[in-house]
């Protein structure tokens, strides 16, 4: 931590703010510039962290200087951390793993049609939502354990992995018994509660960034189930709010490299919600597998003109299908495989 | 719902989409310009929100028309609701209230002392957080029922009402017992489990604005609360997430004047969100009522220095009580009391 | 300049930055802690800025201490700065001038119309743009010289300064002859070449905050202006953009108050660009009278049905002429005058 | 363009509107829907988009329908635009060319030695800024004319097209006599006199984005250009400005992608000011190719150390040449070339 004080800052001053971070147990190293002093902090973190030394008379500003989060980072843990779900599923290994599927579950038929058609094209988990998290409390809610059913039916009977999003903790037992991987959604990345009861599983957990969520606060929510017990987090870009209205998200293919340097946990692409326009999901799928990412998670439908949500972004099982065979060529380039 | 058709749309296209709008209940109005062709839809709105018209053949892109929500607009109702708290409590009517206490409940000590001091300068409701929503697992995390305890006596001392932070929904019975107003945080604002429970209680509650909802978003998620039987609900405007890293949040004094002429629901302001910095607080409170705020919330402790959360943005006692003062001067000059 | 090291930083690179930078005047300052070692580095603070210490080995980030400005800011200076436009408009001390009038000069009738009507409500400067800065080449872009002629001739008839835009370094000579004040646009807050050649003038300019600049690049554009010469410079916030898109900016009230924080140059509000909408351009007026800005820049338009551009944020003379009258009020309520 | 009525708008607020319009050349089509009347506008949309409907009585709100631009979008041209530059550059074609060089210009030895290493890794064109647009008036302002010849010779001896800035319409001559291609800078995006005079010259230019600037606002300023006769518009994404600041910008892939559809101009993308981060340029420019851009642009400098501007972000010539031997990879895998 490193207190810069004002110009004017009183010998008085300075004396009151090291006596004072003396008691929280800080050593204050003192650098007399020119134009300004400046105290170096040195000591427990977090202390450091939640003291608002910004008050403090003589200080004009306060700068962090370590990152708040510790178990997530790649000073924690040099190596990939790899996730194994299932048999075959490993995120973070050199294979990039596709999650598919509809937006919502929507009838056992449905499901089972998808899971087929995304299994032969080359998916390895299935994805659908029970629970649906929705801008209008007038749309479609999900089916709620009916569609936990069907899909993990389907994924039992085609050799796929499931995820499904979980958005209270009174219903994560629930979802636990039917589902492979739990997904928390961008409304509910600092929805602390649920982050800390997840953590106390022993499910894998992909963890989608908050629409306006830094990439710090995205590692911090994931710093929340790691620090409960929990060690198998995806993390998962899935585009940020901007300025920009020509598509629903912007994605933020940065945060990919990024997150990948600063964090051992696998990162995951979204590119259906990243883009919000099917014919854009194609282009920035590959692009993120270019960027490094180690799975992808996209939506498909067999027929978007009647899903029940999400349609506009889902692409057909024959645009997946060729999808796949380029995102392939894509893994090559970047010594990868799919 | 507009829909904009491709300019080398064609007479099959067109009669697709009238004939499968039809079978939905929708009315086709077409109109023929020189350069598009547009078709206006006309029917259940919520069929048209749901249906994914964009990746219809032919499709440009479809505006819908009407707002989403319904309970919380003008033209559901014109005249302001006002919502009671207590005796004498009116939020929407000519008078301003102010709601003001420290961040976090620290201790029953702590409260009593806040508590007595905000009474005296001109406050109405107590407010102070039981169960904190923080984004590192390391910090305070809150007090929890002992936390509501302190809140509840020191209101019922100093002839208080109260608000605190729900953030899950299994703490909601019990915190319904301690706390007169119900507080929705920013990180919740689109929680729909949270917005549908507290909809079924009969209290009345605050919703912030979360810090990248737009103002339809917002009014959206009162809307699950209205529309699940629950009338008494505030929105709270506390700054929102911009490019802008000066201050903490940029406070959208302009929502505060639009969703008065959207809503019939009253509008609170918090400038010690809004701004993040103390010493911008009283200006932006000022500004606040001078924009037409129904109330106001704003952090107060007798030692920030030693706050255990968001020291850096609360006034002490004594700033509050002089910026009492200056804003009852504003609220007169805008025909309003404090 | 805070450079803080990796945690695997080794002595030999603590000892190459120390000569690095040594080489280059300043003078190092190592401190130790138990994860971090941090060098404070004291000296020039030109060279530091420009440095790109961020890719030296061992280094993890880079933190400045100092603002980057110096002749805007309050250090420099610790009194408000007045700036003097004839004989008696004076920004920057106890009384609000207001600048009112067209988006655009479109006749002379039309200029003298507006001029008489708003100098009778109270305003001091009369605004209309002859180079419309436009986002569209289809748009009306301006009347040139010709409208320079009408705003200065209106602006003389009734007693009123004149302000208008310069787009062009081209344009310069020409439109110092015939207004009072310079505007440089949002769009053109970091023209660099256009800062400069102001910078060299003797005109009274207003500098327009860019829809996505920082406060700190702003008030660094205001330095180029400074640092050329010219101190009389009015600062305007006029919105920024963020993601909402309810209203046509975000009007950043924080900024007002931190700006007449930070330097002492006044701060003008424009409410009608902060807006974009008519029916909110009044109270967000109110909210940064309230707030502490120094003066205000409306847009009036006696049928702004038929207005060139902005029509509709623009005011009819009798909203605007009703809006002064509680502005009087509010600039009462907080010791100021109009 | 649809005009949204009130629900409460009269018969004779219609009617005027019918009127007003008719007047103005358009044609309206009333559809009375259940809660709403929409009136459809059809005509010469100039007109249309200058008359601020939303302000006449009765009238909730106004859609346009047509995107503001013709020239540079797909319906004008449906193939793709191919900017010739000397005999070997074909912007648009199967190829992807790349630029390279140092952000400024500042010695003719070092731009030798850099012009050599990049063409000998496979650039095309040589890039350096001789005018430089710098948020500080205190940091290096480019060497001027000096500067241009350093990069002409140096693009000559190596068989380079080159690139430059133009930041100021008194230095456009001069600058066309010595660069292949002119560059306009994020900063100057909407510099319409800018646009206007580049437009009336035969010079190559390639477009910035602003930092701000939407998808429309970018097509709008090339539209200044194609609508002044200059039809050879590169158009380069470089990243925008948004609420995260882990990197200096966030590249928006999702542009490359949509403007290739909306558009028939080359797409050049920037990762070097898209992350602001060197160790993240690589990643980003791989997948700007995976996502479909035409041209890269990339700072490269012998020694970042000692880079006068943006060393932060500079790769060396040796990471410069390893990640052109990657994207020729990836450009296969998408169908293309390096």
């Amino acid at each position: 931590m490193i207190v810069v004080l004002k110009s004017n800052a009183t010998e008085e001053q300075i004396k009151y703010i090291v006596e004072k971070t003396k008691k929280l147990g800080l050593k204050a190293n003192i650098s007399r510039g020119v134009e300004r002093t400046v105290i170096g902090l040195i000591g427990p973190e977090d202390v450091l962290r939640v003291t608002p030394l910004e008050i403090f008379p003589g200080v004009e500003k306060v700068i962090p200087v370590l990152a708040p989060y510790r178990l997530v980072s790649r000073e924690f843990k040099k190596e990939n951390s790899v996730i194994k779900i299932g048999r075959d599923v490993r995120f973070g290994s050199k294979k990039i793993f596709v999650m598919a599927g509809p937006c919502s579950v929507e009838s056992a038929k449905g499901m089972r049609s998808i899971a087929r058609k995304v299994k032969k094209a080359g998916a390895t988990v299935l994805r659908g939502g029970a629970f649906k998290p929705r801008t209008s409390p007038y749309d479609f809610q999900g089916l709620g354990e009916e569609g936990l059913k069907y899909l993990s039916e389907a994924g039992k009977e085609f050799g796929l992995a499931t995820i499904t999003e979980v958005m209270d903790t009174r219903d994560l037992d629930l979802i636990c018994k039917y589902a492979d991987i739990l997904q928390i959604g961008a409304r509910n990345m600092q929805n602390s509660s649920l982050l800390k009861e997840i953590g106390k599983t022993k499910k894998p957990v992909m963890l989608k960034r908050g629409i306006s969520a830094t990439v710090k606060e995205w590692l911090m929510s994931a710093e929340y189930i790691l620090s409960n017990g929990n060690f198998d987090v995806l993390l998962c870009e899935r585009g940020i709010r901007t300025f920009e209205t020509a598509t629903r998200n912007t994605f933020d293919v940065n945060a990919v490299a990024l997150v990948k340097q600063l964090s051992h946990l696998p990162v995951i692409a979204d590119p259906s919600h990243g883009t919000g326009v099917r014919k854009l999901v194609g282009n920035v799928a590959k692009a993120s597998v270019a960027a490094g990412c180690d799975g992808l998670m996209i939506e498909v439908h067999d027929s978007p003109e009647e899903a029940f949500s999400d349609g506009q972004q889902s692409l057909v099982p024959k645009q997946f299908d060729s999808l796949m065979k380029d995102l392939k060529k894509i893994a090559l380039a970047v010594s990868r495989e799919i």
